[in-house]
């Protein structure tokens, strides 16, 4: 019997899905194993493979089978698989192959010269390679937004978070931005009455690996499908049958790793408790980037930080460390739920984080709607860090617009959905306290079973099986709502 | 200006290389990083990536241009590269894919059921898988022996070692056979003489690993392209960029591991010195898997289980470990050149290491040959270890013709290559010996420039450029020729 056009998508899917897993293991390889020596070859080889899925991918025949599979009598499943399949080759087939490759070249010489110009706090440097990034990052907007028929912005974010808009990022941050500055300091001035003794180390790596791992497990994290391991820059990676997260230790403390190993825990159950039936089938990865961040901030900070887990986790602290006066019950608690703003986006608490990524957000799309220019980057960063956070970066560059990675090669549209996820992720966490109402006590018991069952029948078994709206509305019975963001925001910190 | 045939063969081939490049990390990976859970998906990547290369290595197109190439004029170079192109392509293209794929399940299950059958001493089981596997290698062996007009056996020969025939493995392993019992057996009454004390763990394997590295270090293996790392099978991968070698520990034995990082180290210095202005070519590639086995050998059993290299040796182990009775310069020599038959091959001495595989050639020949069937090896095999090592097997499998992993997945044709390998490490090392007149003291201060400079210049820079019979008559003078392990193993033992 002839296959449908369906099948032979499934087909054509399964194997892309196959070769990404390849490029997922060698790329987890470059961040953790690779020794610097074998950087081209393994960048050449990662190319070569990607070509190659954009071949599969956009080919004419992939295009005949959607349009074939369309007319075909398809269940709910397999329809929300069509959709998924459609929108990766609409957004695939629409850039010609010399912008992707042209695109790609330029980030790659972006970042590369980054990683020497951020310490060096050279700018003009920077702003040069900046500038052709923009160029073709604008011109895919513009294909992208003409295909579309949307602003060149809202095209760029559509490729991380397929339905979200900046008319309604503007309402959401616009909210956020009326109350979170007045939060922020109410915080900052009420934990100012309490002085905190900060641990004291050395905290030998090895330890703190135990305890990473011990912690993993309380999290549920299957150690016969993942791995923890260390990177420069803390991801997780990996395939859903095989989640590679990875940390970085200072000896010096103890909390970043320690916190940051719960996030990317977080990320990967998302990962590990996608729906194996589906397996290889777009259907079957998880939702969006915002929905994937709400997972790992739902780890972090809605579960971690809460007091309940906190003092569960400083039981495990005391196992592998021992006593210290800075580990006595409230000074602990009251040390990893301290608000201090700062510069730095990553090293950011949950109170001023949104500023980091609303003025990002802003500059962001100002430069790819063409309204400013890179060299007006600066300026408005120093503006709006003095604004939200009382901050100067006035020349230094380093820990303002030049401290993170994001846009070196192009990533525009990305950082709205770390503040995305954080809201989501207050209001799933809001949605399953309603319907456990012994979770509290669960949670200091250390018994997060029916939590972790809540979050796979709501959201991770279900891939991208519905639209992000329909997830968040079947998982809370409403929309996005930063109400709850605000809420838990407040009752946590003031 | 239109390209070449030859132009487009060499971008094909630089496109498979690169495949070959993620199938070798992820390779790797299966065998050192990968949890259990992920072995079903990483598989079937393989897999995946393991048809696009075979599809794109037998294309027609492939066929035209190696054709058409034939016409265009090459430099020496070139057609040394081309002839290697073509060798693999008929290699590949002779195979129908179905035959191929029904080979490579029945290797699969035969192994996998392998790893169980092989503890609980079950010949039975093995041997019904086994007999699907030696189907499908003799119908894979007839086709190449057609189209080469050689025996069945011949033609898979060639697959590992190109040009190397049964006709010639006779006369060679015929001369062994004719010396090597009587050798072996003096030996091992020689060395009764003298009582030897084992050395005494634990040996931690933290310090293993350290003196491991210290040991790489001082045979040049370059860590801007490689990695040491653990597995269950020790091995060499990776890519020549990028090389991975693994060992094993045992906190009670020190050598086994120490050796095997010296063997390994050996293949890799290889890898890492191929010429890389060739890169991803198939004349930048290591000559054949006699000539690779040739540079762990010589670096295992020629360098490294020297007098003079096991004392400079002897330093580095005693700043890891300190003194102790068994390391008495004496003592510690002669347990580092005992000769010890033994049933299992991996563990073999190299005066005895070649009885096992002479009578695994002879086996695998008559199997492929369809001289006799896979019922019939245990009786041979229990015969041949009675007659060169006086060792019984009867009734005892696991210790006997079940202990290798090569047959579960129809590697035949592989085994006679350790013991060229072996010859070919004699031959090359007393040609180096001969152009460098200080060698001896040079190796006991440490000072290996001059030797791996020799093996530089005769073997490593040269990849697939020579034949293997050209390659070594310009490195030694002559072709193979099993004189020069005897006088090695002669002058070592006797």
């Amino acid at each position: 019997m002839k296959p449908t056009y369906y099948q032979q998508l499934t087909q054509t899917f399964q194997r892309l899905s196959r070769f990404s897993h390849l490029s997922a293991i060698a790329g987890w390889d470059m961040y953790t194993m690779m020794p610097a020596g074998g950087s081209q070859a393994r960048s050449e080889a990662l190319a070569e493979l990607s070509v190659l899925q954009h071949q599969i991918l956009t080919s004419p025949q992939t295009g005949e089978w959607l349009d074939g599979a369309q007319q075909e009598a398809l269940n709910e499943f397999e329809q929300a698989n069509l959709r998924e399949m459609h929108r990766r080759y609409q957004q695939a087939v629409l850039l010609p192959a010399d912008l992707v490759q042209a695109k790609s070249l330029a980030g790659s010489r972006c970042e590369h010269a980054w990683r020497s110009q951020r310490p060096a706090n050279d700018w003009q440097g920077f702003a040069a390679n900046l500038k052709e990034v923009v160029k073709f990052s604008r011109e895919e907007a513009d294909i992208r937004a003409r295909a579309a028929s949307v602003s060149r912005y809202d095209a760029l974010l559509d490729v991380f978070e397929p339905g979200m808009t900046s008319r309604r990022l503007d309402v959401l941050f616009g909210d956020l931005k009326s109350w979170l500055p007045a939060l922020l300091q109410r915080a900052v001035e009420k934990q100012a009455q309490r002085p905190l003794m900060a641990p004291e180390g050395p905290f030998p790596v090895e330890k703190q690996r135990a305890l990473g791992l011990d912690t993993m497990a309380l999290l549920g994290f299957d150690f016969n499908g993942g791995r923890l391991d260390v990177s420069a820059h803390p991801f997780c990676g990996g395939v859903p049958e095989d989640v590679r997260i990875t940390t970085r230790y200072r000896e010096d403390e103890l909390f970043s790793a320690l916190l940051g190993v719960i996030h990317e825990t977080g990320h990967a159950r998302y990962e590990q408790n996608l729906p194996r039936e589906w397996a290889g089938q777009p259907i079957a990865q998880a939702r969006s980037t915002a929905i994937h961040e709400s997972q790992s901030l739902f780890f972090e900070m809605q579960l971690a930080r809460s007091t309940p887990f906190l003092k569960r986790l400083r039981l495990q602290i005391i196992a592998h460390f021992g006593e210290q006066t800075a580990f006595e019950e409230g000074n602990y608690i009251a040390w990893n739920q301290r608000v201090k703003p700062g510069l730095i986006r990553i090293d950011a608490d949950e109170v001023s984080y949104p500023a980091h990524i609303v003025l990002r957000y802003e500059i962001e799309r100002a430069l790819n709607d063409g309204d400013i220019e890179v060299d007006d980057i600066p300026a408005l960063w120093d503006e709006k860090m003095q604004a939200w956070l009382g901050l100067s970066t006035h020349g230094n560059y380093r820990d303002g617009c030049m401290q993170d990675i994001h846009w070196t090669d192009g990533g525009f549209g990305y950082f709205p959905t770390y503040t995305l996820g954080a809201m989501y992720a207050a209001q799933l966490f809001q949605s399953a306290r309603r319907a456990l109402p012994r979770l509290e006590e669960d949670i200091a018991r250390g018994d997060l079973h029916a939590l972790f069952d809540w979050l796979r029948q709501n959201i991770w078994q279900h891939g991208s099986r519905f639209t992000t709206t329909q997830l968040i509305e079947n998982a809370t019975g409403e929309d996005l709502n930063a109400h709850w963001f605000r809420q838990h925001l407040e009752a946590r910190y003031l």
